[in-house]
């Protein structure tokens, strides 16, 4: 049975490389990181129940499951090459299989992102993949060099996928355009896109940068943290989509902003003087961009409210073993 | 908590390499392949009640999970190098943490392996590790070159790990004697050894070689599909364990050395002529040899039995879906 599903997921994933020598299929795949280029590698983990609902479609989860990964190489500024993939479910169903695999292959295509190896094991359903990547030496997007006075930006809007999660777990019949605008954001919470080219745009422009999968709060933390700096941020420039706020009142469309998981958008920091350039790059790029603060000395993430008030805020986002 | 476990982490594995960039604690790590050499890469999980038995020791586990992965760089005759963790767990229990990390590391140290990027996630036990490894451009040992007439060989003995979990499900009081020989085979299941010296040696020698977790009858099985060739195997040639003798009458030894995952032996083959340089360069390196019978024309692994008749065979060994 395993075969026949590792012989599915090949066959559904093929990608012509050059640089992959030996695909799946035996030990080990075998690859060849092109000269001049370091490698970029990260690992991230999906588990039924925590990550995603129980229920949730089988594609869905396939195309996450790569999303937050190819997301994290998006923060580095990376330019995505291969991927594992440990798949344990379960039964060997392999309808399930199907799905996520055709899934996975929507979002690893028009990378030309190759599955080179993989694992399918019986448990309780979770999924590892690990992703590879290529950056130039010295051009990675790193979190410790956000420095004093640099501009804070996002791409996108913040928050969709915590209202998108809320929409699931609180089905209540709505108007015909109240489900157009749940379906959106339950769409944002589902099919993330990993903001890839603005990665590799960012990198001779941003200081810093990371993706938001914890919260824009505990996410611009990190960076906080590993660059010894503050960070002042402003409630009124927080992007924030029109079906977010056409479902919530601006309250609650603050917190999902500020602590919301899951967007994959890129929070970086960049000198004042770059800011209209690194906007018109990304807008180039169909990616939107806003500036949302800056970096102060100190320490910590500290919010100005509407009125110019600073906001109680918890220095958090989500925290796997909270 | 997250933070701290994998802190925790990073402090106990730290392993300073020059070709690591970047480790732990950024959205990716930064690595650099030498040059001259291609990269192999294998994942593989473990499942709590599935690929371990509930109650196996912290130390145990991490020793396991790393240990199967770098089977899988021997069987390519790769030079291990860096992994990824991807630790999954029903609480956030520094005390499992620890004894995980203790195990993992005893087996990454002497190996100069890097822990270089992980993610903990909440959920039932499971660990998935990714392994990065190096081999020079074409010297990779696959499984699909073995020829008619090459010797079949394989390190170590078969059938331990079998044994040893036979012996943790069916705990009997047993004379004095007979504990030290069910603790050598429990060792074996909890504790494999990766043949990484060997499956190096074996890059000039080996046309095919693969590693023996599912079952001799189902890996050897892997190669002769690959190759396009058969295989006779004679039993009375398989090498046993003392302990696995000692415990089990000729015929549950037999079956456990044919169809027994998780000994992690090398299975390879090589030309008739190079037999005995390759036993003589194994030996060398601490690693038992032994020539087990032979490729043939043909499809599928045969069994000759000691009075000379083909024995029953299913051609399987652990199926994960089965």
């Amino acid at each position: 049975m395993e075969f026949d599903l590792i012989e599915l997921i090949r066959q559904r994933t093929a990608q012509p490389r050059d640089d992959v020598r030996l695909g799946i299929g035996d030990d080990a795949a075998l690859l060849a990181v092109p000269a001049g280029q370091e490698l970029a590698v990260a690992i991230d983990t999906l588990v039924e129940g925590v990550h995603f609902p129980r229920g949730t479609a089988a594609a869905d989860i396939g195309w996450k499951a790569l999303a937050v990964n190819l997301s994290d190489l998006a923060a580095m500024g990376a330019s995505p090459a291969w991927a594992l993939l440990a798949l344990t479910m379960p039964s060997g169903d392999a309808g399930f299989v199907e799905g996520f695999v055709e899934g996975f292959s929507q979002l690893a295509q028009p990378h030309r992102l190759a599955l080179v190896g993989g694992d399918t094991t019986r448990g309780p359903l979770s999924i590892s993949v690990a992703v590879h990547g290529f950056v130039p030496p010295g051009k990675a997007l790193g979190r410790s060099e956000a420095r004093v006075g640099d501009a804070v930006l996002v791409t996108g809007t913040l928050g969709d996928a915590a209202a998108g999660l809320q929409a699931l777990q609180h089905p209540t019949p709505g108007e015909q355009g109240d489900i157009k605008l749940r379906d959106y954001l339950i769409g944002r919470l589902n099919r993330p896109t990993p903001r890839l080219a603005a990665g590799i745009a960012l990198r001779d422009q941003a200081h810093a940068c990371v993706d938001i999968s914890d919260g824009l709060l505990a996410d611009l933390g990190h960076i906080c943290v590993a660059s010894g700096v503050g960070a002042e941020i402003e409630a009124a420039l927080l992007p924030r989509s029109s079906a977010l706020l056409g479902l919530h009142d601006d309250t609650t469309a603050l917190r999902f902003a500020l602590s919301g998981g899951d967007d994959y958008e890129l929070c970086f920091t960049v000198p004042a003087s770059r800011v209209a350039q690194v906007q018109a790059d990304l807008s180039r790029l169909g990616c939107g961009v806003t500036r949302i603060g800056r970096i102060v000395e100190g320490e910590g993430v500290r919010v100005r409210g509407h009125e110019g008030d600073w906001l109680k805020t918890r220095q958090s986002g989500w925290e796997h073993f909270a």
